[in-house]
């Protein structure tokens, strides 16, 4: 059965996109207003699972890298994506059939979707992080040993880089000094694959997952209390094998610096009785700790809801005052080997934490 | 009448070069092994002035960005400039026919003749600058609405990157902020040119005239006292319009640090009589002061010589309690105008001076 993505799916994937961005991924809202215009324009985008991609296909990943802050004021026109992907098209001589984001989370998992509708190509069902975090080398598709490049960075300006290395983690040092100058954020079209590539690497069906997360989100806003219990049952059944409340309290401190091109900070949070924990951030939340003891780190994902609404709150959204629920929902299976949580393990993000799963 | 560049002139033209590369361009020793070795191989270059250009020539600048401090630990092995000239002829599909120095400066004079050499193409007689400066929008290319892209970098590792903005200054500051993550220092190719472009923005000449500088400079080693007039008059038939002594004595203080891509520092020279003066230094000397009084500054030439050898001296060979002479050399005609004065002046590069011409 072909799946699709209409314009009356993108509230819905868009909120399930903040919840699994777990803080980061970038606020979609702007990205959900053109992507719904443009698929009532160019219709309704194929999606496809990595396991019924043609073999001749050639992927990219899509999606902004920068700090999230900067496109709260950077608000983009919408032919981004699309002149993204014909830059790289042109600069690599090379033609894309699919698209995948490279992360699910925010607005980064529908960016792909509009260079998508206008070119009439058919999106992966998946993305390469199953989340957001907050480097390339934390991608699922460099811990299976895909090259980055060649990779295509384009600013604000249409200003283009193509960049060309084998080392992710020399792709991303790069990355991240250039769109320091290019304006704070830039939109990449990188990790070319092969539908054998995708099978392997890619984390499977959570573009789908997200619409079906977000039309939850919808079902139970504005009861988070009654509608906390439907969350924890949606997640048992996917490959995050499980999702449960951490703490609750109000955010009593909030600080938050635009440093390396990353979003980073912390945040405390109190209980109602007098307990403390506090949340650091990188683009993402990364740990959540009380007193000294880590309730949860990274690859785990850690989202934040609205006590009220029980919608999720992206990091440049959350301010002081907020009451809110910690949530921590498992890793995908990609992140829990050895050799990926040296990468994207508490210690790898500068925390002083040992990862222990929550689920 | 045909001019080439064998192996034994090589020596002269590095010489040369040190010289009008006002302490920057990176000191020339292996550069200049590495070229009398491939010219001994593959032939002497041919040397091409401007005017003789065939108007269907497509001419790249190249030469290497960077602090030169670093330079003198991460050792060429002499190829690298041909793999640059070939990724960037790979990567845009297109066929150079003639190479030309960015700037005429320490190794970067030679630089372009590694590749040449190696393909045997000719070498246009001229460069960018005239000398050495520190930033691509100072050349005399941009200055004369020349657009620095497709340009391509590459690091001691062969990563890549292809470069395509109109504007020179973003170029330079994508440049910057990726050679620091890069190893400290990339090898360019840029400025893809016409004949026509090279006749209206190029320094002519500025390879021969090094050579033949050079060659009076060896002519005088040892004798400075003796030699500085020989040197004086050189220069007052050239399109640097004159040469003079602004200041003699000993470095008594002298700090370098490597910062933003580029060696910067202050030297303090006293003279014998008790007076002293200040050197800024960005890679290249930039101003000499004494007292608030500034004797010469950006674009004019500060050149310092040896006071035993009479030879010109690179900042990252300069120390202290050496005996220098300070020599201010006119600036090309290229950075007279107005226009260039706001690139090339000394406001441009952070000094608080209004530039008076020496010439």
């Amino acid at each position: 059965m072909t799946q699709t993505i209409g314009p009356d799916d993108v509230a819905a994937l868009c909120l399930g996109s903040v919840f699994l961005a777990t803080g980061g991924g970038g606020d979609p809202y702007v990205n959900q207003l053109l992507t719904e215009k443009a698929l009532r324009k160019h219709g309704s985008i194929q999606l496809v699972m990595p396991d019924a991609l043609p073999d001749d296909a050639l992927v990219v990943a899509m999606g902004e890298a920068g700090a999230p802050m900067v496109r709260m004021e950077q608000l983009p026109v919408g032919d981004e994506p699309l002149k993204a992907l014909r830059a790289y098209e042109e600069a690599t001589k090379r033609t894309v059939t699919h698209v995948i984001p490279f992360e699910i989370g925010g607005g980064n998992s529908v960016l792909p979707l509009l260079a998508a509708a206008a070119l009439g190509l058919p999106v992966v069902d998946g993305d390469g992080m199953g989340r957001a975090l907050p480097e390339a080398q934390m991608m699922t598709f460099p811990l299976a040993g895909i090259a980055p490049t060649p990779a295509l960075a384009i600013d604000y300006r249409d200003d283009t880089v193509l960049f060309n290395t084998k080392d992710t983690a020399a792709y991303e040092r790069q990355l991240r000094a250039l769109l320091q100058v290019m304006g704070g954020m830039v939109l990449t079209v990188e990790f070319p694959m092969t539908a054998a590539d995708i099978r392997a690497a890619a984390v499977p069906g959570t573009l789908s997952l997200a619409r079906k997360l977000g039309q939850l989100l919808q079902s139970i806003r504005g009861e988070a209390e009654a509608g906390l219990p439907h969350i924890i049952t949606f997640f048992e059944t996917t490959l995050y094998r499980g999702c449960k409340q951490l703490f609750a309290g109000k955010v009593v401190d909030f600080e938050r610096r635009t440093v390396g091109g990353f979003d980073v900070g912390t945040a405390q949070i109190d209980s109602l009785n007098g307990e403390t924990a506090r949340i650091d951030i990188r683009n993402e939340y990364l740990a959540i700790t009380a007193g000294d003891t880590p309730l949860a780190t990274v690859p785990d994902l850690i989202t934040l809801i609205d006590e009220e609404s029980s919608q999720p709150i992206n990091a440049e959204r959350l301010s002081f005052g907020q009451r809110v629920r910690v949530l921590g929902i498992g890793a995908p299976a990609h992140f829990q080997t050895d050799a990926a949580l040296e990468v994207v393990g508490p210690k790898a993000l500068g925390l002083p934490f040992t990862y222990t799963p929550i689920a």
